[in-house]
This record gives C-alpha cells, sequence and structure tokens, in this order.
C-alpha cells in the first residue's frame, strides 16, 4: 500500500496556507473595527450592538448554509472576533457622558474592583482620585468638588467606610460596589443628602471586558442624577439591571451565599475522601472536568471574600440550614431506596425550571464543545 | 458633529466582506480536511493527531503575534476548525481494526448509547445486528459468529441480561458500557469464557463525536483479544483509560454519583424556595448564569438514568452520607460566625487542589468568554 506520508504533507501545506490567510483577515478585520470603535468613540455610540450582530450572524450563517459549510462554525468563529474587538476596544477610550463632572474619588481604589472601576472611568475621560486606608487625614480634601464617590472596600467594612465619609458636595452622587445593598443603601442614605445609587457588578475584577456582563442597581435617591454613570456602564458594554435592595439581597442568597457556601462544602468533602485528584481528572471527560472545575475554582480566589459573602446576612444561614434540611429529605429517598420517588421529584423539579432545563442542557452542550476545543 | 452613519456603514461594508473571505476560506479548509480524512481512512491513522495539532497552533500563533494579532484569538479560531473536522470526520468513516470479524451484536442497540456505538461500528465497516427486547427468542441466531457482543442496557438490567446470553463463540469478545463495572465485570466473567473487557464511556450519547471523550475500560480476561476494540475507539478520537473494576467504581462514586445527587438537591432547593428563575437569571451575569446551567441541565435527562447511577451501589449511600455530615460540619463554621475557621478549612481544601485550583479558575475563565460569545 503507497506510504501516505506524501500526499499528507502536501495538503497539510495546504491547510497552512488556508490559515495564514485566514490570519491575515482576522488582522484586517481587527484593524477595521479598530477604526468603528473611534468614529463610535467620537460619537458617544455604545460598543454592543445586538442588532447589528445578529444581522451579521443571521447572513453569514446563510451564506454558510449555501456554501457546505456548517453555520455554527461560521457563526462561533464570528462570535470569535467579536469578542477579541470587545477586550481592544476596552482599550481604545469611551465616550464621556457626563463631561464637565467634577473627579471621581474611588474609596478602596487601591483594590483590585477599585482599579478596575479606576481604569474604566480613565478610559472614559474622567478625572480619578482614590482614597485608601492612609489617605483619611486628607478625606475631606480628597473628595473636594468631588462628581462621584464611588465605594469599592471589603464587604464588612462598607457601612463603616460610608459613615467615615466627610460631607460631599451636594450634588455629588454617592455609589457602591457592594454585593450586598439593603446596609450600604441605608448607610449611603443616611450619610449624604444628595444623589444615591447602589451597584453590584456580577462579576470578578478579573473579566476581559465589560461586554455582556451584569450590574445590578438600587435606585436610591434623584436616580436620575445617576443616570450618566449607568449610561456609561452601558457604554462599557455591561447590560443594567435595576433590582430594589431587598429583592437584590434575597436574590444574592440563592445566587451566590447558597451556591459558594454549597461548593465549599462539596470541596470540603472531596478532600476529606482524599481520592488523588489526578485520577479522577484521569477517568473524567469534558462534563466530568467541568464539574470539577467548577468546584476547585472557588479555591484560587480569596477566601475572605466568600467568607463575606456567606457571613453577610443570617438570612444566608437560614437559607443554607434550609439546603440541609432538603439535603437530608432527599438522602432519605436514598435510604429508602426509593426510586420511584426519587424520579417523581425529580420530574418536579424539572417541571419548575420548565424549558430552562433543555435551554440549558443545549448551552452546556455548546460550551462543551468549546471546552474540547480550548486551551 | 458629523454624522456617524455614513462612515459607520462604510466600515461595516468591508467588515462584511472580510468574513465572507474568511467563510470562503473555512469552506477550503473543509474540503482539505475532507481530503486528509479519505488518505487517513485509506491508511488506518488515528484521525486526532496531538503533535501535529500543538504544531499548527504554535506556528499560527507565532506568526499572530508578529502580526499584531492576538494569538488567544488565532488560536481559539484554529481550534473551532479542528473541532468542525472531528464531526465532519466522524461521516466519512474509520479503518476497520478488525476487518473479518465476525458480525458485532449490540444488545439493547435500540438505545441511545447503544445506537451511537452501532453507527461508530458501522462507518468503521462492521456488520451490526442489535439484540433487544422482543428479540431474546432469535439470540443464539442473533449471536451466531459474532466476533463482538456489546451490552448496552439500563444500568439496573444489565447483570441479568449478562446472565441471559446464550453460549457465545468461544473467540467472541464480550463487553458492556455500563456506569459500574465490578457487577458487570462479574456477571461478564461467569457468563462466558472468552475474552472479556468492560467499558465506560464517560459521556452521553449527545456528543458531537468521539474527539477528546474519555472511555474508561476494564481488563476481563485475554486483553490482548480486545486490542482490536480499543484502538478502534482510539481512532474514533477517544481517549482510552484503563483502571480496576473495583478502582473504577470508587471513582465513579466521587465524580458521578455525589454529584449527580448533590446536583438534585440543589435543584429541588431552588425550586423549593421558589424564586422566580427569570429573575435569577436577569441578575446573573456569565459565571453566574453557568452555575445554573450546572444545575438545571440535569432535569433536562432521564431521571431513571440518574436513579441508577446514585442509586447503583451501598456504597454511594454512604459517601453521600458523608457529604450530609461534612456539610453540616461547614454548617456549623457559619452559626458560629466562625470567620477565621471558615477561611482556616477554605485554605486547607485550596492545599488539596493544589495547582488545579488556578488551572481551573483559568479554565473558567476561558470557559465563560466562549460563554460569552457563543449562542
Amino acid at each position: 500500500m503507497e506510504d501516505p506520508a506524501a500526499p499528507l504533507a502536501g495538503l497539510r501545506q495546504q491547510i497552512d496556507e488556508v490559515d495564514q490567510a485566514v490570519l491575515e483577515l482576522l488582522a484586517r478585520r481587527l484593524e477595521l473595527v479598530a477604526e468603528v470603535g473611534k468614529v463610535k468613540g467620537r460619537h458617544g455610540v455604545p460598543i454592543y450592538a445586538p442588532e447589528r450582530e445578529a444581522e451579521m450572524i443571521a447572513a453569514r450563517r446563510a451564506q454558510a448554509e449555501a456554501r457546505g459549510v456548517p453555520p455554527d462554525l461560521v457563526e462561533d468563529v464570528l462570535r470569535r472576533c467579536m469578542r477579541a474587538s470587545y477586550t481592544h476596544e476596552r482599550n481604545v477610550g469611551f465616550t464621556q457622558q457626563a463631561p464637565g463632572l467634577g473627579p471621581v474619588v474611588i474609596v478602596g481604589g487601591a483594590g483590585r474592583m477599585g482599579r478596575l472601576f479606576a481604569r474604566m472611568l480613565t478610559l472614559s475621560g474622567y478625572q480619578v482620585r482614590t482614597l485608601d486606608a492612609g489617605d483619611w487625614e486628607r478625606a475631606e480634601e480628597i473628595v473636594d468638588g468631588a462628581g462621584l464617590v464611588l465605594v469599592s472596600v471589603p464587604i464588612h467594612d462598607t457601612v463603616e467606610v460610608i459613615g467615615q465619609l466627610p460631607a460631599l458636595p451636594p450634588d455629588c452622587l454617592l455609589a457602591d460596589l457592594t454585593s450586598t445593598k439593603r446596609g450600604p443603601m441605608a448607610a449611603m442614605l443616611q450619610a449624604h443628602p444628595g444623589p444615591v445609587v447602589g451597584l453590584h457588578p456580577m462579576f470578578g475584577p478579573d473579566v476581559d471586558s465589560f461586554a455582556k456582563q451584569v450590574v445590578a442597581y438600587c435606585p436610591g435617591r434623584d436616580l436620575s442624577a445617576a443616570d450618566w454613570l449607568l449610561e456609561q456602564i452601558r457604554l462599557w458594554g455591561a447590560r443594567l439591571h435595576p433590582v430594589e435592595a431587598e429583592q437584590h439581597d434575597h436574590a444574592m442568597g440563592l445566587i451566590q451565599a447558597l451556591r459558594h457556601f454549597s461548593t465549599f462544602a462539596y470541596g470540603l468533602h472531596l478532600a476529606g475522601e482524599d481520592r488523588p485528584l489526578d485520577e479522577l481528572l484521569a477517568l473524567s471527560s469534558p462534563i466530568y472536568r467541568l464539574e470539577l472545575v467548577m468546584v476547585g475554582r472557588l479555591f484560587a480566589q480569596d477566601p475572605g471574600l466568600y467568607a463575606d459573602i456567606i457571613m453577610g446576612s443570617p438570612e444566608h444561614l437560614d437559607l443554607i440550614e434550609r439546603y440541609h434540611d432538603r439535603f437530608a429529605e432527599a438522602l432519605e429517598l436514598l435510604r429508602q431506596d426509593d426510586r420511584d420517588g426519587f424520579v417523581a421529584r425529580f420530574r418536579e423539579v424539572g417541571d419548575w425550571f420548565g424549558s430552562y432545563a433543555e435551554r440549558f442542557l443545549a448551552e452546556s452542550r455548546s460550551l462543551l464543545a468549546h471546552a474540547d476545543s480550548s486551551r
């Protein structure tokens, strides 16, 4: 039988040439998108334009179909290019929504989240100052003439720090970035007679860009005075979601505190069972690896932050106690070997998730396919 | 100020032209890769060639760097193209590792996993028959002259079904696809004096392709007689991992039973707390959406399969009881408001994860970036 080496080498050479041509096109695309960024920046047009994105994708998918190329392939490549543009655009600058605003003071500006907001605000043309632990003697001087004071300190310090703020200019906007909202909102409304808004960026300081991230916000006082800030964050690419402080905290109990505590407990258990992680990973296909990734990733982060999130409210303890109780009920199904009971409860939960269950399965499948093909 | 509409439209037109050129190159690339697949198929060369992949990626990354294009962008696009090729190649055919083998009989071949293996074996040139619930009267006729009998029935039926098999040809290979191994291995070794191997595909029947998936296998008897099957699965792109039956089952307790039960209990709790899922999702950025996806996805699947996995062994109950106890210990930290204790335990678990914690954080970040940019 013929040796496959020569035909294979020839084909691979041709594939390499195609890939190099694709690289050139990617370079060209990034140049064009940078131009778009500049034009948008000059005119205050938001970076993220979902209708244009949807149009582009639909058009290319249709052409792919006609050309015999899997439409999903074209869409995924396109979306990956768009993501590269978001990151690129972040470094180009954003139109300043409130030109002439007094300086922005970030309290806790040396922290990672503080630094992230400092960078974004600077890229948007604001004059940014920071107020950190060693600066309190000069606090009055630092907030003099400020247009925005943004509190970004550890959760358990927030209320105290807000209380320590010197008097702010009457029309200065006071805001925070804390993961809980009832405490900080009450403290801010008390500390300052002027405009107040509470923010909660639902992401860590390690994100590539604000594009498609979520920032929850609580109106405090004179919401219209915060419009420029909300619009500025929209320009950065994030989705803003208004929510009342109490509702926010209830939701965060489920979304954050319960979730992180459960992951913490699960990690404790894996460590306690002490089966070599290497061995578990060797037996894990992409879905099972992802399950382990979602647990282990927690422990590369700051324990203090998670202690604060979980212990931030006595309601969290109640919520987690209820989880422990429900877990015990589920465990009883196992003890009784109650297969029918398990199946029945499983179906009830499926009903509660409704159409999201199938959607989530499809989303995870898509994600896992990317997991297969990512570094 | 000038109207941005005209310059933007012009730039978008140019971007569209670049994207259409990329589409053409993708089409060309797929054609070349299909040719590669044919050459490889003719010569029994495995599809997945990690060294060639690594070389290609390194070369294009270096060129991207020189061209001012983010290397990660080029790598991700390349990997997405390679993934498209795996799916494509699946439909082209695979070299038959055991030409002249007697027919393959898939017991439970009407089930989803059975159908998947039937398709892959057919694409690899084998003659495939199925033996399902209604075929038992003709079982002897069906297994006559068989080279492989592959058992793919629900977990709780497996041992019984193996026991019901008629006598197989002496050199026929008997194998299974069950998620537990001790029971099926013992049953197979008892039911057949010839070659026996246990398989456990660590993925569901919904996968795009076998590429990069994991199949655990337990040597039973005359492992060399199973070489062709293991090599065939490697040709399909999967990674084979040998493991002893008891070790396998212990590991699966952690990897599967504990994980799925925990997710089931968590879903039960979310449903019980009954906060509108829409609201939770509206407040969820990509990382938090992913946490919900990993829970909800379970409930779009077959409750019976998960009942079987979780209740498949009394050891699972013990393991899950221990989790419940450890959860209670962790809960005590909260009840005592023991922040220092929490932080100390958190760090211990971090030590147990070792360098995987950081790796997992990086992997999830990469995955989430793809989540942002996928459908």
